[in-house]
């Protein structure tokens, strides 16, 4: 890209009339999902121009199953927020879109009237292959989305495998919609999700009121054992401190979508007021860091020529007992760290070694 | 070394007089434990040598908060099993103790009785910093053990931070240790994990029955929320697999410690037979090998002479918000794989940098 294409990007992305930012966005958000290492410069040049003007958006992270309703939902939030002045970008966290096609936010349609709003911006997950990949993706996209002036930032995901983690990493606030089913029909609430949780939503609360009041007293008590929830009866709670709630909801009839964004205000008050909002977007932008370097050393490592060549009979024979883990990955990091890895700063997307099912 | 005197440590561990295997056990784990590159090669020679001879024992790790009573119960269990004809190894992973200067088994009054048996071994944590260190350290010193004939090998953590989740990665089968309390003074069960325990244990449930028994249920209830519980009476239940137990137990009175074991019988013969204790083992290791790999490539990036003078400043603009974290990996990554790194091999323990509190 010449001199004069990345600055009127960047103008474009920054002030441009409503089509051309639109058009600007999309054409940034495509060149930092480039892996052309010329792409990946522009884009990192691009990303510390916009960096500046981001920041002032909320980042609202937004998980659940298949079926809990996230779409029907997000479309209601965005009018919703849209009616009060907002302007609305909605991004994804989707591993597997890659294999699927794209299964969240792929096909527009399911949000009819958000996606054709022009004060909403929807854009699908990006395909990338492993989670950090697709997850590093959508963080800079989320600052392209603030760059142009999108004050509210919503990060979606079905929670496959790890995603969930990922989300919560990169919003200022998690929440985790439920269907209303209790008792010993409530569903399993999905590994580690709970401890991710600011905010339980329980969707569809118009299907069965009362299903939908016990499965709130059952989070709320799960919560509660986690140490998750505060209890206002008692010296552990604290005022100055956000403790996660439990509320309930229905999309599809509109109902409860002032209560959700009231407590999202207060959750937002709350942790700007008490610092841990600023703490949790540092601590983001460290564990991204870290996170980027060890994905970047450990697709060196895999691609390098003595590391391909020992490691397959080096993990069979960890896997048979053989040899111990610890010698065995001695012996291979000896072998890169003696040698220099190919030529050429830019690592390329490693095969099928980094994704430790070898 | 020289190659008779490894030879005569390898043969003493595996085969000497009990005086000769216990001097031998504690000078090949002194070994292991050195950072030394020469002692570090021996070391490497010296497990590779022993790992034909291990993987018959059961390896239990067992978790809880200071005060519920480990030491009182692990030296319970370890001499029913020796009275059941077993040699037992008892090990920890106490990542504090380079700090506390050995908060756990360091201490060997803590186990009179135990700590004396010639079928017993005890070992303290290493005290090597980061977790990572004392868990590999402690994997290597578990292999040691079981070369050397125990047959039963548990790990002890106070569940410090992430301890718990490397004891149980270290395992086969992972039990937590809860006080009795119910009701509103339950105590919080530490973050995630609940969804590591093959077998929780209410522990000195004679200090007041029914709340050990109301304990009981609530820990039940949240495993079952927690989609971790099997339910008898549902389809969900799968008598080919493990579901973890909460039960009862008074170390003190000696009261539940058959019980205790006849679990981890159960545990242990239906894992065999459907193959996940297997699954298990070699998934740990794939896991420890890259975990070693990860912190190897992390040492040597941090030790970088090029990472070393530019992460500091690099660091604070990403804070800042000056550098978008992903480019100042970039940039970090391409200094440090574009100039080899310092000759030699092995690669010296990182200062601060590796801690991710830069």
């Amino acid at each position: 890209m010449s001199a004069l294409q990345a600055s009127r990007l960047l103008a474009d992305v920054l002030h441009g009339t409503p089509p051309q930012q639109r058009r600007a966005m999309a054409k940034a958000i495509t060149l930092l999902e480039s892996t052309r290492p010329d792409h990946r410069r522009d884009a990192d040049a691009l990303l510390n121009a916009l960096l500046p003007h981001t920041g002032q958006a909320f980042r609202l992270g937004i998980s659940g199953v298949p079926g809990v309703g996230k779409s029907t939902f997000i479309e209601a939030l965005g009018l919703y927020l849209i009616g009060q002045g907002h302007r609305v970008a909605v991004l994804a966290v989707d591993p597997s879109s890659s294999v699927s096609g794209g299964s969240i936010l792929g096909d527009k349609t399911r949000m009819e009237k958000l996606s054709v709003h022009e004060r909403a911006y929807i854009r699908p997950s990006p395909s990338s292959g492993n989670l950090g990949g697709v997850a590093a993706k959508t963080r800079e996209a989320m600052l392209v989305c603030e760059a142009a002036g999108y004050d509210i930032v919503i990060v979606e995901t079905v929670g496959v495998g790890q995603s969930e983690t990922a989300v919560a990493d990169m919003t200022d606030m998690f929440c985790v919609l439920q269907l209303p089913n209790a008792g010993d029909d409530l569903q399993a609430i999905k590994k580690g999700i709970m401890e991710l949780a600011d905010l339980v939503v329980i969707n569809k609360a118009d299907l069965d009121p009362d299903a939908a009041t016990r499965a709130q007293a059952q989070i709320t008590s799960a919560l509660r054992l986690l140490g998750l929830h505060g209890r206002p009866d008692t010296a552990h709670h604290d005022d100055t401190l956000w403790h996660p709630r439990v509320i309930q909801l229905s999309a599809l009839q509109g109902r409860g979508v002032d209560a959700f964004w009231q407590a999202v205000s207060d959750y937002r008050r709350l942790q700007t007021a008490n610092g841990r909002l600023a703490a949790r977007r540092q601590r983001q932008a460290r564990a991204w860091m870290w996170d980027r370097i060890d994905s970047g050393l450990r697709e060196a490592f895999a691609q390098h020529p003595a590391v391909r060549q020992r490691l397959p009979a080096l993990l069979d024979a960890v896997l048979a007992g053989q040899v111990v883990a610890s010698a065995a990955a001695r012996e291979l990091l000896g072998a890169f760290l003696s040698a220099p890895p190919p030529a050429g700063g830019d690592v390329p997307e490693p095969l099928c070694l980094n994704d430790r099912s070898l």
